[in-house]
């Protein structure tokens, strides 16, 4: 099952840590404490949509983008599910499908 | 300021009433009280992520898909408040360059 508080906390460190930003940066600017803005981003906390706000407008990440992101991810995560629960025989047949 | 669990509300109604079904059917299937999802549509209560996912699954709605209309309404709320935050002049510029 997709968790999405833990898609969520990935794309937000993915995002910061592109930009070269530390967690107390972020933490300050979004005036969230660190060690909650830790927590959300290893998806142990599920942040209030006015807390998400903050911390993408700390990131210059807008709402749309984040949740795309997030959209992308969760995604693949279904995709994979998809095939690790069809039967065997219809796997192989999807296996030997994309290598042709 | 986008308010998430708003556009996330407004989203599950929209699907939930597409398919013709009740409140009461969809509580009783993603197994979270009647009041709490009409709270939830109404986007009056942060729903968490593993309840968002059974919601969800009540709806035979993938949570990519779930995300990704979020994100389009994120993106067309962006739009707007991107224009409505222009200084006047050119905003009438874009008026004037759209009806061009």
């Amino acid at each position: 099952m997709i968790v999405l508080r833990r898609e969520v906390g990935d794309v937000l460190r993915g995002h910061r840590q592109a930009q070269g930003r530390t967690l107390r940066e972020i933490s300050a600017s979004a005036a969230v404490s660190l060690g909650y803005l830790s927590e959300v981003e290893r998806g142990e906390k599920e942040a209030s949509s006015e807390l998400l706000a903050s911390i993408c407008g700390a990131l210059n990440l807008p709402m749309s983008k984040m949740l795309s992101d997030v959209s992308d991810r969760a995604a693949e995560s279904e995709a994979v599910s998809a095939l690790v629960t069809l039967p065997v025989a219809r796997r192989s047949d999807l296996v030997r499908a994309s290598a042709a």
